[in-house]
């Protein structure tokens, strides 16, 4: 039997929704990992302290006894300045940026990236040490609109030199490149861009409970992303982008886009980390690496995961997780407060 | 009011299927057109000359009175020869190649493209005058499968000069350039592949009856084939592909590929046509380019439509039609036997 041990594991990026669907998902993040970046496209989204205060307290009543901390996020306003920013400070881990539209519950997002404009809030942030995370996709052709938004990503790192942007959920090797480039540029992977191309979703038969934003991508995209995660880059992190959604919103058209893999991200990572003989890595990628980056310091959780196959469920309350019914090769056998 | 005269409307590439599904579907196309290429890719395929006929008869039944001239197809064997094909040559309008396991109903296809292998059965319809069509994919990434097919089509092409090839519903650029560089190479174009993208399919929401193989490509590549045909190129013929499946097989997770579009491909395509102001060149594309390349004089059919708006069905039995629920902009006037 093979094993590993890791400490603190944190996804950096996470759908919890709300009401029903937040009391279905919370708890099972809140069980392997020990903190999580969570995500403000609620309806309406997280924009003042008193709605991020309150949305951190439902996530807190719905993971009862677990040991997590909720890393809370601002739905990003060209609004927001040092004024308004300041006395959050301590309570917002990072703010997030949609372009408008982009994605689940984004409407409200930015529609331009006028620097001036978003001039105040970034510098407030960059003063404040509030990182920026962006869905970084223009709103072309589905299969460009990552590599099309690299030059706003690039516009915004020259511009704001002291403020530290995550590139969120990268699905391309032009995004891997541009991290090289510049030094406060940062990024996110997911699990399922590290194993699905746009064959697993649509190269077959189409698979709805694949299916999300940004779309996967080329082979050769995802094998730039897998080098990245497997030799733990430095400026890499692991988020999830866990994003769960009814079934019968995912089975019929009109398909909302989300894979939902929070309940079976580390052992999946673990499996896919030992195929490549690459399991003392792991460690950084879904830790070590954001810690430093987000300057944070996540609770105590030891999470023992071993070779052991798991049968995935069909369903967590009305969500078909990644896998659904599938066996995978690895396990959690137990998780500990140190 | 604007209106268009069609005469002897031609689908080249149509899927009627059997059974209950042919009773369904065939008395659509056999209202409005004068005649269609039949796809042999039931189950088990169509690959001798009594399964030819009898489904030939079982369309004959579905379609009652109409007026409609079903021109039969077999599925490619590379044991086909002369000896077989001489005495069926009368029967059979074209042989359909499918890459094996490539697309519905294709799992007994050819597995490599040996043209000594092959060539038998090609030297014999190259003799008799029988062109072969072929569903031109590779296995690779699915952006790519028919880029990368290109190059077995024109080794084809030079192999067997005197074989009509028809590149069945092209996709890209790449294959219209294909058409100018062999004399002895042909295409269709179906009706959703001049209308969508990949964007249109999972650019937005996953639109299941939109996917379809190939999958709709690039915005280029849809202006590419969109030229061709509102030109009416002589060597591009209308081949709808529409592919009826139970809505049940489309609206879940593997989800089957094809879009239906038989009943309101006319009124669509003159629609289209009008727009771009190209609505004399609709008669060669849907009509007469076809006549010529296969040398067909199809069953003399009227058809009279005009720019009155109607609503397309919700579904034609359990079948789901592109444009369900919603109007389009011209309809059937009229159709008429001279």
């Amino acid at each position: 039997m093979t094993e590993l041990l890791l400490h603190e594991p944190l996804d950096m990026h996470l759908h919890l929704r709300d009401g029903e669907m937040l009391r279905t998902v919370a708890p099972l993040s809140a069980h392997s990992f020990s903190g999580a970046l969570i995500m403000p496209n609620l309806i309406p989204p997280i924009t003042d302290a008193e709605s991020l205060r309150a949305y951190r307290q439902r996530i807190l009543e719905a993971i009862g006894d677990e040991i997590f901390e909720p890393y809370m996020t601002l739905f990003f306003k060209a609004e927001y300045d040092l004024d308004f920013l300041a006395p959050l400070a301590e309570e917002v881990t990072a703010i997030k940026l949609y372009p408008a539209g982009i994605t689940t519950n984004s409407e409200g997002g930015v529609s331009g990236f006028d620097l001036e404009t978003l001039s105040p809030a970034l510098e407030a942030m960059s003063k404040l040490g509030i990182p920026l995370c962006i869905h970084g996709e223009s709103s072309g052709f589905v299969m460009d609109r990552e590599k099309e938004f690299v030059p706003v990503y690039e516009a915004l790192a020259d511009a704001f030199p002291d403020l530290a942007i995550v590139m969120e959920h990268i699905t391309t090797a032009e995004s891997l490149e541009a991290l090289e480039r510049h030094p406060n540029l940062f990024a996110t992977i997911t699990l399922h861009h590290l194993l699905i191309t746009l064959d697993d979703v649509a190269g077959g038969m189409l698979q709805p409970h694949l299916f999300c934003k940004p779309i996967a991508k080329r082979p050769e995209d995802r094998e730039a992303l897998l080098r990245a995660a497997l030799e733990a880059h430095p400026k890499v992190m692991f988020g999830s982008d866990s994003a769960p959604h009814p079934r019968h919103t995912k089975e019929a058209p009109g398909c909302a886009a989300g894979v939902f893999t929070a309940p079976i991200a580390l052992p999946v990572l673990a499996e896919l980390f030992a195929q490549h003989d690459k399991l003392e890595n792991l460690q950084h990628f879904v830790s070590n690496n954001a810690q430093r980056i987000y300057d944070i310091t996540p609770p105590k959780k030891k999470v023992r995961l071993t070779d052991t196959p798991m049968k995935v469920p069909e369903r967590y309350g009305e969500v078909v997780p990644m896998f659904a019914g599938e066996e995978i090769g690895w396990s959690i056998a137990e998780v500990s407060e140190e």
